[in-house]
């Protein structure tokens, strides 16, 4: 006999990131791989981060800041929140565990969309939380409605989880309706349910119908916590940094129950350097644009149905533009070096999900969909 | 009305770090701050690791590797423990955690000793577990055998900690001791009680009379977690690194538990280097070794009492030495630029601990405290 966990704990699924490129190039004994498959930037870190990073490696003997005085200071002016109003953690997935630790316990509920980011339903398992999940609309967006039904129908909800652009179907919902939701959920049992909106693709977005993260906060303010995170659009994703924004009483015990020294010193000092530079971030959205104006066109010409998007990926429909699954496509994409991220794990069994890469890395996918498709025409 | 935290998460107090270099200078407008106060390594990182994260900082927008692959394998070479049987974390305190969270509930209990390193209690209380500790032997070593009847008294409890040696005390137990709890613990209730083993300052090791980590590995397999860092003698607090070792099969929830990307990818990079610096490990034990020599001469001259140590660092007894309490005796020398670290928060107001530093360092350290002496003997 031994000592046995939780059954929540028993009956937790792992979690399965983007196939590292190494791997592949082992695999399939390829040199030249390209991973599209993790909304990384294709640009590579900032380099004002890698700069500073290396001007400060020789303090890695410290520990780190705990309280990231210096970060917090940035991103407040930045931002324009103040100091007191911000959490920070490894990456925004880490923000989310510590708040859903802060505020729930096993037993309680959640109330999310279904193909929402997984991190969230990973993250309510492992404190024994049950996901509760309303359909996507036919559109692919949230569907706000049926979520707040499920908010209100059940007592043990306490939080809700709306990302906005969403990973992985980059869908969004309208300032409008966004609002009506937040102003509904905060009247459900006294205002006693947490709203957390993650806006990790927040830079990407284009559409001025989706609410500025500033607005939110101001608005509802003490019902929602914004999520944000460096690993897009500042190339960090290696780093580990993200913070969340929202009213100070409210993340206070969010500060006590996050380890202190979670963000280690390069994570803080990247960060820190990377919110200066405008050119890398100008730059990165640039090619972004570039990036899906040619992804947009080829799946245009080709008839492939895909999602709307506004963030740094595509959602395509494999089964409508090939016949085959998701994943069937990802693993004929890993024989011509090309990684892209099946959704399945998503309940999305017939989509691929396509980070856009660099000109040069876009034009090469592309052209092995193109030939994967010509291939099987015959 | 607003969401409450769970009663457990309201009552947590919040870790305090050991006072930062920055804030003293600028608190007191010194320039020149020694900080002996967080036991780190006085000679700065291990310039292998510093050498490896330079050499792979381009790699920064990528995800880290969730495996730990390459560092996996370096750690299971070096410390002969199979791949399977490692957990890595943000540092041991993470392991910590992770291991906690997978195997305990709230209301759940655990036992450990008093003054045992604070980073078991404050994990213990994030997931509503209630801690019994024993008290200290009058030797400052744990009481195992005290330990041993909380244990068996208390049905709801399911985890013990021991550090060994341990941060504060820097006293340790003696293998036959060791192995005689360890052999009645895994007698307890069918075996369904875990011992995490905390060996963050193995290296520093002098007493032949404490047990290998690997003599506990494979003697106790199964039923003990032994936990190890790279903040110490490898000098990396500041990209916090560490793991436990353990049957894999008792590792394997805490492998789902674990957010995947915690480690973060300078982390990785430096912890696997670092392992291979032995010039600087070695050169690191023998700046301890000479610094231990000098402060016990001092504190032996000045009949300033002492607890034996086994780690990179005293316990001081400032009552017995200046009339003082610690936070007293910390207070006055951060005037002069010197930083220790008061342990009131363990319940021991007398006592001061003091990183070894380095010659230099020491030398300072040990004039202030003198001049503190002579100025309040008068």
């Amino acid at each position: 006999m031994r000592l046995r966990p939780p059954k929540y704990i028993e009956n937790l699924a792992p979690y399965r990131p983007g196939k590292p490129i190494e791997e592949v190039q082992r695999e399939f004994g390829l040199k030249d791989v390209i991973k599209l498959a993790s909304n990384e930037n294709p640009l590579g870190p900032s380099p004002l981060a890698m700069e500073a990073v290396q001007k400060h490696l020789k303090e890695s003997h410290r520990y780190p800041d705990a309280t990231a005085h210096r970060l917090r200071k940035a991103v407040s002016q930045k931002e324009r929140v103040s100091e007191a109003d911000l959490l920070f953690g490894c990456g925004s997935d880490h923000v989310m565990d510590v708040l859903i630790r802060s505020y729930l316990s096993p037993g309680d509920q959640s109330v999310t969309s279904h193909a929402a980011f997984v991190a969230f339903r990973v993250n309510c398992n492992v404190q024994g939380v049950e996901v509760l999940e309303a359909p996507l609309l036919e559109s692919g967006s949230f569907d706000l409605d049926a979520m707040l039904e499920l908010i209100r129908a059940n007592e043990r909800v306490k939080l809700t989880y709306l990302a906005n652009p969403n990973n992985p179907t980059g869908t969004h919902r309208d300032r409008k309706d966004v609002r009506k939701f937040l102003d509904a959920v905060r009247q459900v049992r006294g205002g006693t349910v947490l709203t957390i909106m993650d806006y990790a693709y927040w830079e990407y977005v284009t559409d001025s119908e989706i609410p500025e993260p500033q607005e939110i906060l101001s608005d509802y303010r003490g019902s929602v916590v914004v999520l944000r995170t460096f690993s897009k659009v500042y190339g960090l994703g290696g780093m580990r940094v993200g913070y969340g924004a929202g009213d100070a009483a409210l993340l206070e015990p969010c500060q006590r129950v996050r380890q202190p020294f979670s963000l280690n010193h390069p994570a803080l000092v990247a960060a820190e350097a990377a919110l200066h530079d405008q050119a890398f971030v100008d730059e990165s959205l640039k090619v972004n644009a570039i990036g899906l104006v040619k992804w947009r066109y080829y799946l245009g010409e080709s008839g492939i149905p895909f999602m709307p998007t506004q963030g740094n990926f595509l959602l395509i429909n494999t089964q409508a533009g090939f016949g085959k699954s998701g994943n069937e496509v990802f693993e004929l994409c890993l024989k011509s070096g090309v990684i892209f991220r099946p959704v399945g794990n998503y309940g999305m069994p017939d989509w691929l999900r396509v980070s856009v890469g660099t000109p040069a890395e876009n034009e090469r996918a592309i052209e092995v969909l193109k030939a994967l498709r010509k291939a099987h025409a015959h």
